[in-house]
């Protein structure tokens, strides 16, 4: 599992985010020997083999870099085992998020590569495959999730860390789901709804992939609810720039750089805030154009194309943009004011750049 | 939620199995009141109901009663907060399993009434209704995984406690979890090998139903290794012969007393150790008619009628029922020297009867 270039970018100069992504990585490929070594079940070794697989293909590894920061934020030092587990478990669980994911939208590629319920196609009986793929897809993404709570407590963590990890780990899962659910109750029917597509961002996004990988750092160091307030006020705004970001790049990224298809999102009709500013400013023709074209499974490039002609023309990118830009000012100035350490606020400070200024 | 007929015959005259069936479901109800009491998510809320449906439409609780019938064998006195908790998180854990196997399966009905994915479909757009089920079964059953852990870990676990049970709780979800994926490897083609059918019951069932069950009540009250070994020698016999009893269920049953379709196993194909000792036995005519019936989604009752005849003309079920009776007689000896308390004997040895001589 080799760092990616854009992990280099965080924390350059502050907290060595090489380094931290090592010690993750390390820490997972020896959960999975462990796995592989207790058990000789072949089956299981080969649902562990396309984990470890799906792991080294990439990933920022964001939501265990921020634990690592958020223990550093409370005054933790050093990187012990029960922070580094409890980072390289937060990775876990989001592989088991984007295996169930990707099945429930079907997507084709991840991480420039087949998805999981695809990759285990491979090899079934053809008139099976598909159905035999997503099932063993969401099993796998079971037994990911399971195995991230098992590596969190093999991660020697005391009393006092359990308790005050716990209720915020509860939490975060809680909410991803509630996300989940949200966005898929919102996905089909583009609307002009741009409260609704935050709500989605704010518990899918801001607080699944900032707030509280930062909380269950900073928890494990002992901080008191006034610096998980703290971290909370940087990492919402930040945490949606950041899925603004992404649901830009999802429509006018770079494949090669993203990983991701610039059309699964408009052919799913994700209900972006993007597309909802679209809505609201598109004159009947484009209104049509959209309706017509978005949630579409069947959209072909040439019709993506007129889709992002649309979000360009009814000013709808540019609006993302500046929410972007907003968002980005009022996480610096909590910065300014919070009491972390400076080799922290300055992690904090990249990261803020990194996550909206990135292309990928 | 009200105890169910089959339960009050579990432990009758011994442990009372309606008392501690009452003290876990009223776990549960506050569990799910007080989730309900907290989130006034709209969505979250319909989601909590559901659940609350699926739990109260019926299930012998046997994983929760067995827990607390283990706490029982070990010493344990009175239903003290985490033993119970623990029951009821056995509980909510196999209704995440039940929730996600039927989405796999694409079972229409469970317990009588329509399963987690099929009534999640009702309101939604018809065009979209059956992938918005399936999608939203598929985070339930995740959201209720997670609950399950949530509803153990409030439930005041001292850390001895957590440390004993820990180890057995991680086996038991990994276990079900490679049965599962066994089961889905060799469903589909009817076979012959009775032994990899047998495999997939004991970690599907005998480990998961049984086994674990007793060891984590046991290891709340502090039993040692010599006392969980007993368990097991229990547990597999009687946890295989609750399978085997299934499978005939699945096949012979009363669809009006299981509340199971008496098609779905075949339409499946589930390689059952019944279908095993068939195809060992027949003749070229009756492989040709199981090989051309059994794994047909579009199988009728004229043709499932014509699998039972060959299914009792080879002999299988008569060979199902004395691997039942072996096992029984297996699991009776074990209790004869187990060093449990006679209330706790009486129970097994009633559970041993109900289990095998159930019909639904």
């Amino acid at each position: 599992m080799s760092p990616t270039t854009s992990l280099h970018e965080l924390g350059s100069d502050a907290l060595d985010s090489v380094h931290l992504r090592g010690l993750i990585d390390e820490r997972l490929n020896a959960f999975l020997d462990a796995k592989r070594g207790r058990d000789t079940d072949v089956h299981l070794v080969s649902l562990i083999e396309h984990l470890r697989g799906f792991l080294s293909a990439g990933g920022k590894r964001i939501r265990p870099l921020l634990c690592m920061v958020g223990w550093h934020a409370a005054g933790g030092h050093g990187e012990t085992e029960p922070v580094i587990g409890a980072a390289a478990s937060l990775e876990l669980f989001h592989a088991f998020t984007l295996i169930h994911d990707d099945v429930m939208d079907a997507s084709d590629t991840r991480r420039g590569r087949p998805t999981v319920h695809r990759a285990l196609e491979t090899g079934a009986d053809p008139t099976t495959a598909e159905r035999f793929g997503t099932n063993s897809a969401i099993l796998l993404g079971d037994l990911v999730m399971v195995w991230s709570d098992e590596l969190l407590y093999s991660s020697g963590l005391d009393q006092q860390q359990l308790v005050a990890v716990r209720p915020l780990l509860d939490a975060m899962r809680t909410e991803v789901m509630i996300g989940q659910y949200r966005d898929l109750l919102a996905t089909g029917e583009p609307n002009a709804d741009v409260e609704r597509s935050l709500a989605v961002i704010r518990y899918k996004t801001a607080k699944y992939t900032v707030e509280r990988p930062l909380h269950i750092g900073a928890a494990l160091a002992g901080a008191d609810q006034s610096l998980l307030d703290v971290c909370t006020a940087y990492a919402l705004p930040i945490g949606e720039a950041f899925q603004l970001r992404d649901d830009l790049l999802g429509v006018f990224g770079d494949p090669s750089k993203t990983g991701k298809s610039t059309l699964d999102d408009l052919r799913e009709g994700k209900a972006t805030a993007l597309m909802a500013h679209a809505l609201r400013a598109a004159d009947p023709g484009q209104a049509r154009v959209l309706r017509s074209l978005v949630g579409d499974p069947a959209l072909d490039e040439a019709g993506a194309e007129t889709v992002r002609g649309v979000l360009r023309a009814t000013g709808a990118a540019e609006k993302v943009e500046q929410m972007i830009t907003d968002r980005v000012q009022r996480a610096r100035r909590v910065l300014d004011e919070a009491p972390f350490p400076d080799e922290v606020r300055k992690t904090l400070d990249t990261f803020v750049t990194t996550t909206t200024l990135r292309t990928t």
